[in-house]
């Protein structure tokens, strides 16, 4: 399966980033450009055909490796 | 409306991130775990209603400053 992870900022975590892109845009005349925020997308093949255990694997490398807990939450898309 | 732009290199071009992150998860004992690709993701909302034009007007960001075209492929979502 084809497994893709999100790693946002949590709500209230100045994202730098974010605010940076936010005023370039408004710098190029996007005026209408609110809220940006800025993550990464971690894509991977995974040898498992159980969603659940899949699943339950992706979850565990997301609080082991890929996500900053403290100030990070994750989305799990499995495909 | 909220528009989430996914920037990935294209396929071909070395994604030494990705690579990183693979050999971490192999090292943490995931071996299954291939082809791992790590990109950016940038939401933002956008005040404009009318379907149609907000993706004319996400694409021109993207193809202005959001990805860089001649490495990057970019996916717009609007929802």
């Amino acid at each position: 399966m084809r497994a893709k992870v999100q790693v946002f900022l949590k709500p209230g975590v100045l994202d730098v980033q974010g605010k940076a892109v936010e005023s370039a845009l408004h710098g190029l005349g996007w005026a209408r450009v609110d809220s940006v925020r800025v993550g990464k997308t971690i894509e991977f093949d995974l040898a498992e055909t159980d969603r659940t255990k899949g699943e339950a694997e992706v979850k565990a490398m997301c609080e082991k490796l890929l996500a900053n807990t403290v100030i990070e939450s994750y989305r799990i898309e499995l495909a």
